[in-house]
């Protein structure tokens, strides 16, 4: 009997050094729901074979303080194996800063790195959702100030999108827009986005 | 005259050597004189004593190909000794997603991070002018979706302000705004911010 137990607590430490542990970014920190999303996405990475790190774990010990915050995220980014990112556009046509900050620093780790979003659009259709039709001059596309427009057929600025691809990862796109705006959390697109990890990693 | 010839292309190449390299990013390459722009703040950091790194220098090599910018990029910012970073907001209330990528590559490779930026505002100020005033509740600032806005009174997001500071930088602000839009080169503060990083690295 005491065996078994001793057989079957090796099994679970077994199983859990094996899981690979994944960052979860994103703009869902600044969700009205933001610990129950977090919660939920490290239930469908446990469901998925995988240990989700959620920067909102660390709450207690960062007390709102931004300097312990920042290095609380560097220090889960540096246990993860795998980074997810939401890139769904926050706050503009783009994806959330602090997102793109962490895309570069698990890039810089040379860890794998999947992006997942609830829009389909490419980053050209959403400048021109948010500031009306660009100018076509000479082969590129220009906003209204006259700044090019990337039209790379990417899903956002090249760095982020040519970063998830050089790690050898992807970005999974599906439409979860609702009558009056795009799905903050990406819930299809973020699940789909761990089955691709899991058949990859 | 010969051997003076010879000492003085030694002190060249010693002060070429010594000249510590800024890695300049910023969506200035987006500027419809990007070229002009990167030229002159390169001319400007040679007067200040350093070798400006600009991303559109290596655009005759990558052809507009995506994936080679991006390595191209990356093989600039490796050569960096520095990272100046125009933070004026871009396309929203925010930094270039572009810029917080490489803001996050030079702070995982141990790189002193300055920034610069043409508004003073802070990311909450930004957030109301570009949303319009924010709720409040329980301590925290809510945009119209209800999501929280970050009120640490910081320049940008906790992850690109906090990296910066940790990395020994700071981030100069000067207001540079005209009757109609902030200017995205920012050269007021791109100066400043080379005084400093020259009277701190």
């Amino acid at each position: 009997m005491a065996r078994s137990r001793l057989a079957q607590a090796r099994q679970r430490e077994n199983k859990s050094m094996a899981r690979k542990k994944v960052y979860l970014a994103g703009p869902d920190v600044f969700l009205p729901d933001a610990v129950a999303v977090g919660h939920k996405k490290k239930q469908l990475c446990d469901e998925y074979g995988f240990e989700g790190l959620y920067s909102l774990d660390k709450d207690g010990e960062t007390q709102g303080d931004p300097a312990q915050i920042f290095r609380a995220n560097c220090a889960l980014m540096q246990q993860a194996d795998i980074g997810l990112f939401n890139l769904t556009p926050f706050r503009g046509p783009s994806t959330d800063v602090g997102t793109a900050f962490e895309v570069a620093f698990l890039f810089a780790a040379g860890k794998p790195l999947y992006g997942y979003t609830s829009t389909t659009a490419d980053y050209l259709d959403r400048v021109t959702q948010a500031f009306g039709p660009p100018r076509h001059s000479d082969g590129r596309y220009l906003d209204s100030s006259g700044c090019s427009i990337e039209n790379c057929n990417l899903y956002d600025n090249l760095m982020i999108s040519r970063a998830i691809a050089d790690s050898g990862g992807s970005i999974v796109r599906i439409d979860e827009s609702d009558t009056d705006r795009v799905s903050l959390a990406a819930w299809k697109a973020f699940q789909a986005c761990l089955e691709l990890a899991r058949s990859q990693v």
